[in-house]
């Protein structure tokens, strides 16, 4: 692998660190990047400095922003009665898109996990709990993902909330809509018949 | 999608522009340059800017190198009267680790392709032919890759050369090694057959 230059290498390797980047992605990616016009390679270099520079995690719900508080915080028309938890950014991105939700997040950046060496301290609990603390909460939704770590993580908050007499609630386990019953796996026909509600 | 700041949706746009990379992705690569530490960011944005300095074109061989010449070119045990053609800098990387050649490389730096608005002037053609023009040449290999843009480019290429008295040659096509007669494809298998050898 010398025939290349040493900088062209060394942007491999670095494009091969990224999640999901082999070795061949990565060199396609880096001779892609210098056949680009150098204004376009120069802004994308840019792009990484200023999002890293200037993005940090909201104070209140630890989504992300680029200035104290993120929109979500910042608008009054949200319900900050209800909060509503999710593992990371792409959670409240999620949520959203439903349109069902009008209160505020927040986020965990993590969940619970013992096999990657991830403790209730390591993710912002702490952050969540001084929230139910501080203010008038009434009702968190535990929206992480419905996964072992998940579900984990969910129980754990719950219990931890249970003193501070809030309501804690979990998003439903069922069949997603508009799929079939004939692929839906066991676990969740059975959580479904569990969770089945009166028409 | 304006729940995310600023730099971060420019961010993902980014990412979102290189090749074979979509929406999802460019999100989940966003969010881990994020997480990253600030000085490996830092870096990353760096190497991008450093490689698109750096590396330039061999005024020989037009392949990728940091100083005037490759590394090849400059090799003086090369043997320069052997060229083999290669349509990308990879091809370069792809014929040295067969170990089997010890001649110089130009690289075309694309192929002719109508379908893409790519004709001969725009690929490095005219520094090949300058190439052969000023120096004893005695063979030159087209290893463009097996397609028909590959083909079309070395016939190209071969007839522009016939003038020149210089043997044009081209690599065999025939069954890979190691691989099953079940599976080798009509064309290769009658390319196999046309090309067979005396034992």
């Amino acid at each position: 692998m010398d025939y290349f230059p040493c900088a062209l290498e060394v942007l491999i390797d670095k494009f091969a660190t990224l999640p999901g980047i082999g070795q061949k992605t990565a060199q396609r990616l880096a001779f892609f990047m210098l056949s680009l016009p150098d204004n376009e390679a120069i802004s994308f270099a840019d792009a990484i400095t200023v999002a890293k520079k200037s993005v940090s995690c909201c104070e209140v719900c630890q989504n992300l922003t680029d200035s104290d508080r993120c929109v979500i915080c910042r608008n009054p028309r949200r319900d900050s009665s209800t909060i509503c938890v999710v593992s990371d950014p792409k959670g409240v991105l999620a949520i959203e898109r439903s349109h069902e939700f009008s209160g505020k997040y927040h986020v965990l950046h993590g969940v619970i996990s013992p096999m990657n060496n991830v403790g209730p301290d390591d993710i912002r609990i702490k952050e969540l709990v001084q929230r139910v603390t501080d203010s008038d909460v009434e009702e968190v939704i535990m929206a992480t993902n419905p996964d072992t770590e998940g579900e984990t993580t969910a129980r754990y908050i719950s219990r931890l909330l249970s003193p501070f007499g809030v309501k804690v609630t979990r998003l439903a386990y069922g069949i997603p809509v508009g799929s079939s019953l004939e692929f839906a796996d066991d676990a969740t026909l059975m959580r479904a018949l569990e969770g089945r509600m009166e028409m």
